[in-house]
Order: C-alpha cells, then structure tokens, then sequence
C-alpha cells in the first residue's frame, strides 16, 4: 500500500498540482530501465502525442514511455510512485472524450508495443493478447476459425483492445452482443504501485470482489492493462438487413421502442435523420430514400430460419409503425451498402462542413423522437445545424454538430449546443455517455449525473487501486470542488428516488 | 467520509476485535428509531437467526433489527458505525456459504420486510423490487406480461432478490441467461456511513466507474440493498429437453464440450452421476436410465424452429460422443419430469444420508471427467460417499458429500473431502465457487485462489466502502495472516504468468 494516500477529508475535494515535477529526473531515472528507443522526451518525439481523437484540446506530456515488456511498465510506475509523476496510458489514441489527453507535468505509458496475439484457442473460444492489439485483428486472426471478437467500434480498424477496455467501448452490434466487458473474460493490469494484478477469471463467477467490471471503462484511472483475455463468437451464418424509411422522426423512434418491446434484439439497429442520409448519400451512394426523414437499419443474424422469422417480424412492426417503404438486403453486396452509408457518416460530416462535434448521450428509447424534435429547435436556438445518427436500439445518441473552428465563437457556440444536448439526455432519463467515456470533455456534467455520494464513492474507489491519485488525473470523475464550480444549480442533480412513495435521503 | 480507516500499513492483516460492543447501549440507540416489533434482542427471538443454509456452524446475534424503510436502515447503520458494531445483512438466510451468519458481537440486519414488488414495466421488460421479494416472486409477478425473471437457483421459491445480489447467484439456467448481475440494471443501497448511493443505471453504459458489479456478489460486505431493479426476459414459446445415457462419465464430459465448442448454448446443460441418479429415482421416478453411468440434461428454448434445429444439432453431437441413450422430452409433462430429478438431487441426499455437505468448485468443461474419476478415487481415500449432480455446462460442480453428523470424525472427514475437492478445482484451472459464494466456509481457500495482491486489491476496495470493517466482517475476503496461517505451501498460490513466455513478478 502506497503511503501518500489523502487524508479522508481531503479526498476528492480538489485537483493535486503536479508543477513540482523534475523532468530531468523523471528522463534519468527512466533511462536506467528503458533502452533508449522506448523513451521520447525532445519536442518533435513529443508532437505526436499531443491530443488524441478529440483534437480540440492539445497538451503536450513532458514524456513518452513505450515500454516493450511488462516489468518495464512496472518499472516505469514505480519511478512515477516515487516521483509523484502523472501517468497517462494511451492506446491508438482514437478516443474522443479526451481520456488519453496528456498531463503537462506528467508522462504518456503508450502500450503501442505490445502488440502480439498471444494466444487463440477455438476449442475454448477465447483469445490471449496484448493491450496495443488492434480491435479488428483479433477477429482477423480468429476468422480461420469461424470465429470473431463482437463489438466492433467504428474506429476498429485502428483502436486497440486496451483502450477497447478503458473505455468499455461499444459499436453497432452491441445492442446484441454486448458492450467490451460482456466480451471480456480476465485483463492483467499494474497498479500505480508497480504490482501486477489480475481482474476476471476464465470460469463463468469467480469468488471475491469482481474487479473486471470497476476496471474495465474506467478510463485509465485504476490500473495499466497489460494482458486481455476476450471471448471470441462463432460467426453468424447468415446476415440480413432491413432498411425501412419514415415520413416523420417520432414514427422511426416509436418503430425502434416497438421493436425492442416486442422482444426482439436485433444485431443492430440504427437510425439516422434526413440531414444525415443527405450527407452520407452523395458521399457513398448508399441507396437510402432522400425523401424520408428518417431511417432505420435493423439487422437480424444467425440460421437461416431465424434470420427469415426475425425479418418477418420486423417488417410487420415497420409496417405497422408507418413505415412508408421497407427493403430487405437482396444479397451481402446490398446488405454492406446499407451499412456503408451508416459507418461513412462521420467521414460524411467532416466532408460537408469543416468541423464536426460528436456527441454521445443516452436516452430511453422511447424518447427518441422528442428528443429529435428538441435538438431541431436547438439548431434554431444556436443557429447551427446538428445531422443525426443513432444506435437506436440502445438509445444511444450521435448528434453530429457542424461548424467551423475558424469562425470566431463558433467552437464555443457548438459546446454549449452540445452541453444542452448531453443535459437533456439526463432529463430524459439517460446518461451522458453512451460508449465515448468522459474523459475531459464531459467531467462538467458528470457533476449533473450523480450525487455526492456517488461521486464520493468513485473517489474512495480511486483512492484504493492509487491512493496518490496519479493515474490519469483530472479525467473522467469531477472533484467536488469542481462541481461546485460548475454549479450544480445549473442542472440540479437528477437522481430522484426512483419511487416517490418512499422516503427520500 | 468514517473518520476510522486503518492506516495503511495494517490493512488487511487482520480481524479487528469487537468484544468491546455494548448491547445494551446498541438496543437503546435502536430502540429509539424503531418500533418495538422491528428490534429482537432477547435469546428466543434470536434463535431463528442463528445459522443461513449453512447449518453446521451456529452463531446467535447480538440483536436482530426488521427494518420496514429505507430511513430506518440508514440510522440503523449510523448507529452501528457510531457504536462500531458489525452489521450482518440478511435476505431469506437460504445462502448455503455461511454469508449470512450472525457476528456474535454484532447485529443482524434482516430485509424481510421488504418485500413489495414496486413496479413492472412491461415495455421496458423491467421490475423494480424491494430485497426482501422473493426470487420467483418477481417471475409470477411478471408471467401476465409473458415475462419472467431468468436467474432461478434451486432455492427460488425461498431465496430473496437482495440475497441473489449479495451472492451474485445462478441456477441451471444460468448457462444462457446469465447470473444475477447480468439481469440486473440498478441497486440502490446504504453505506456503513449511511449514505444512500445508487449502483448501476438504465442505459446499457453508464459513465463511471462500474460499481454495480462491484456491489453484486459482494456477500454483503460494501453496502446493504435497499432496491433492485432487474430485466424481466420473454417466455420462450416452446422448451423442449434431451436426455442422454453414457457408460462412462469421462464420454459424458466430453459430450458436454463437444456441444459448447460447436457455439450451441443450450438453456440448461446439467449431468448427474450413477448414484445420483439412482438416489433421486427411488424418489421422484423421473425415468432416469439406471445403468448408465452418468447422464445428461440438455435443455433448448426458442421459437419451435429454432428447438428442433438446436436439439438435431445436440442429438448428432451427443451420439457422436458415444452416448448409449438419446431421448427427447415428447411433451412439456414429460419435460417438468426429466427436470424434477435434476432439481430433487439435493433433497434425495437428505433421503439417503443423515447430513450432506454441497460443494460448488467450477473447472474448464473439458476437464469433467478428470474431476469425476478423482472424486471416485476420494471417496476411496476417505472411505465416504459422493454423489454428484452438475451444472456441466458452465463447469459448476456440486458434488453432495454423504456423512452422519452423529458420527465422531465424520463432519471432519467431510470437510476434508469438500476442501480436497476444493484445492483440485484451483488446481484443474477453476474456481473455489460457482454460485454460492465464500461466506465462511471457503474463506481458507480464497488464499489459494488468490495471490496477495489480488487479496490486497480487495481490502483496499472494502475500505474504500466500509473504512471501519463493520459490514460483515470476517467473511469472504481472508486477512493475510489467515492466509499466512492456514498455510500458502499447502495449495501454492495458483496464479501462473498467463504466458511462461512473459516475465514474471
């Protein structure tokens, strides 16, 4: 047990300054462990690493690490124990909450070096690798076996599985088959105190604590992933996909509800807006009706039969629904165009306008349609458009809004349009993120999600996997201080008793 | 924050002592915020408590509390933490790992009366419950809606929700449906320090840390659950169930793998040795092949389509893996029979044995058979019978150890069998427990299961809920001189490097 831990009073109350740190004696201690290649501290070694994919913010780290084995990363820990140095993990640097930002005073542990597959074994269905592999290599390599690791974020080409399991990321298929941690069996990690430990087991409940899920989504904040264990899922034998159109967005909102409540769990269902089928159509030719305003995709895999019967199903509840035009994917040609407009939306925003703000709240699904109709009239309000597209089957919102970071004001314009949209995810019931992570960029409004008990706990929590709070600070869990500041007057704390009749505390 | 938290330096080593409780100044504190029927504290009214489905060891309370509200509780803890007396919450006292055994300087914190069902939402397919609502009650309280609440462990007529929570608790379903926490959306709960903090939300992500697991299967010993909410799943159309004989148990372990390796995941996966199905059919008359060495159950649910694709997949598989036997339950009468054995095995130990000692190890699939035949060799060794009913699918081992307690040595050969039994299961690659957690019984065990900072992991994470050890103490998580006293060099600590190729530390 570390011995700087905060005195209880203290803990989670306000920010430790870090200005004290010596980066000469950070570089020389470093440099007694690390061979000379894995260690980056001159100023163009250090551009790289100055953001990741929310570049709005820039920092640069006084360090880079990239260590190559595991006990270099426990040696790398320990100097920073000792000198009370920030760490920051990194994986691909593709998340967009800002949670792999670096400190100022602190050094980036980039995993980017570890990146072998250790091990695959088809007969248990699971796979053994490095946190600096990439999501999509490891159904790569599992294909020969008919196999594939399910949750598929859009950037899986790039993001590695170790910042998979930092932000406990998601993807189109989730809504079936679960977010990162339902595909996680065991992750060894680091303690800031240089100890190896591991989170999880093989069997299906392991005695003790379960400490996979704290660690997994916590953003780096507990422990250095070193190792991941993930389930592996035999491949569907057959995929479709329904593609049905609406003249109205609360009748799409109210077919996905319909969907959901009838027991179905498609493989995926989204919904995206007319401006966002606008954007996508003349980008990839999709195919999408440009006269609906609004689209649903819901896809149905597994045996044939049960493909046909789900499709069946869906349709009836479309057409039901008021859907004006459904079609089922003829072929796996048809069925990757209708996705192919879906996944090219972010590039299709960032083609119409020279920024975009991504948002990622999360709302019970059968507020979908108010929720729509409230960010049409934000657009009026801040006089900025947002196009929209949504995991719909888990609620959970992509407000893509567009603007220009070289007009003046309009950087801030789009945060506030933003902050509202994240703000009424809670009043709505939701959350305000779905599988983005917090990061900084939403630090503020997590003072609005949870009361001070619960932001207590996180701290306590903190305070017992790195007492001295250096792993990752200033991310992702606002000290108390910090939501005093933001004013909880601003939103009120939403979390209500969940039943009026009894007492509230 | 509780001003009480050990330093740091003594975390974890050992049992805090609690003879310095005074009772009479417990009772007058309570007395004074609740009602007369809702404190027990004379010796007949505590008798009831004295043991959960542990039996064997008994231990009376200092006091019994019934609290009827949620504020009751909270000053029932704040007292507690003020007088520093340990608190033992308690559900339906089913729990078969002695959780629930009273502290003998401590109160018992009973969540009987909380037993209302608060609100079923059928579109949302969730239920909204008190702790004290009993397993099945929620599924008879959800069938109007076609829905029904998934985890069912043997005991689910008696076992209450907040039990299931504080067990993380399974049942033959389990295999596809998942364990308690996978049906779970939110808790809500009071700290030692009275707090009320609600664990887990409505989305699919929360931002966060993920306390909600933490708390599950946390035997009681973070918070007391005051609410559940939990996801009700549609009644499958149809269950059809498949009854196959093997002469040999080692061909019966394989056919278990060989279905799980083919991506089947069958509803219910269970196998019954030759004496267990010989001491269950004298009772229930099941039809049970009585010349077969051990048999299996294998359950499929779905659409009709969907059962007879998956029970001709089984059926090929199961003859494939050398069964003598393969039947397919005709009707839903014959289905609740081919069950009724399965769910009669541990009262048809009752009938054949004065005592019976469960064990609940869980192994890799693949290494059944190993286990059955060094269980035969055991009963050998120790001159004691052992019949054995599985949740194969999953690995769960309940093998039912045959004793008379009545007889001098008998009970301490049982447990020497149950704990050799144990020390195979870590050896083969599993776990000390499936379903029915640590309690006390396998809190020796944990130190093999474990490594120490695994084990320091763990009391960190409790203090930073309950910094004072009032919260069950003495259960679940071992102190690192009881694991230095019952002896590392008897097990080895168990965790290997993952890969021999990595370093080790």
């Amino acid at each position: 047990m570390s011995g700087n831990a905060p005195d209880a009073s203290s803990l989670g109350q306000a920010e430790r300054d870090f200005s004290q740190v010596d980066k000469h004696r950070l570089v020389t201690a470093l440099a007694r462990v690390l061979p000379p290649t894995c260690l980056l501290h001159d100023l163009e070694d250090l551009r790289p690493y100055e953001c990741d994919g929310m570049a709005a913010l820039r920092q640069l780290p006084l360090v880079v690490a990239l260590p190559e084995t595991e006990a270099q990363v426990v040696d790398i820990l320990k100097i920073c124990a000792e000198q009370a140095v920030p760490v920051v993990a990194r994986g691909a640097g593709t998340g967009l909450s800002g949670g792999a930002q670096p400190h100022r005073f602190g050094l980036v542990l980039s995993l980017a070096r570890f990146k072998k597959i250790l091990q695959i074994d088809a007969h248990a269905r699971r796979a053994v690798v490095q946190p600096g592999v990439r999501n999509l290599a490891i159904s790569e390599a599992a294909a020969p076996h008919g196999l594939y690791y399910a949750p598929d974020p859009s950037s899986q080409i790039a993001c590695t599985i170790g910042g998979n399991v930092a932000e406990n990321s998601g993807g189109v298929h989730c809504l079936k088959y679960g977010l990162t941690l339902h595909n996680l069996l065991k992750v060894r990690g680091v303690t800031m105190a240089g100890e190896v430990v591991e989170f999880g087991s093989l069997a299906l409940d392991a005695p003790g604590y379960d400490l996979l899920p704290l660690v997994t989504g916590s953003e780096g904040m507990l422990a250095v992933v070193t190792e991941v264990t993930v389930r592996l899922t035999p491949k569907p034998q057959l995929a479709q996909c329904v593609l049905a159109a609406f003249d109205d967005v609360v009748k799409a909102g109210d077919a996905v509800a319909a969907i959901i409540a009838a027991g179905i769990i498609p493989a995926g269902l989204e919904m995206m807006d007319q401006p966002a089928t606008a954007a996508v159509e003349e980008f990839v030719h999709a195919g999408y009706p440009l006269d609906a305003q609004a689209i649903l995709l819901c896809e149905a895999d597994g045996t044939p039969e049960e493909v046909a019967e789900e499709i069946a199903r869906v349709r009836a509840l479309l057409e039901a629904s008021g859907a004006t035009e459904v079609r089922v994917s003829r072929d796996e040609a048809e069925r990757m165009r209708f996705w192919a407009g879906r996944k090219a939306a972010f590039p299709a925003a960032g083609r119409i306008s020279p920024d975009y703000y991504c948002m990622d709240g999360t709302i019970p699904r059968k507020r979908l349609g108010e929720m729509l109709q409230a960010i049409q009239a934000m657009e009026r309000k801040y006089a900025m458009r947002c196009i929209n597209v949504f995991h719909a089957g888990d609620g959970n919102l992509h407000p893509l809004i567009l603007f220009d970071a070289n007009k003046p004001g309009d950087q801030h314009t789009a945060e506030a349009f933003g902050a509202e949209i994240l703000e009424l995810s809670v009043a709505l019931g939701g959350t305000i993120t779905g599988e983005h992570g917090v990061g900084i960029e939403k630090i503020n409004q997590m003072c609005g999600q949870f009361a001070t008990p619960e932001i207590l706990a996180f701290h306590r929590v903190k305070a017992a996997f790195d007492p001295a709070g250096l792993l990752n600070p200033g991310k992702a869990i606002p000290t108390l201080n910090r939501c005093a500041e933001y004013g909880r007057e601003r939103m009120g704390s939403t979390r209500q008793p969940a039943h009026p009749e009894l007492p509230r505390f």
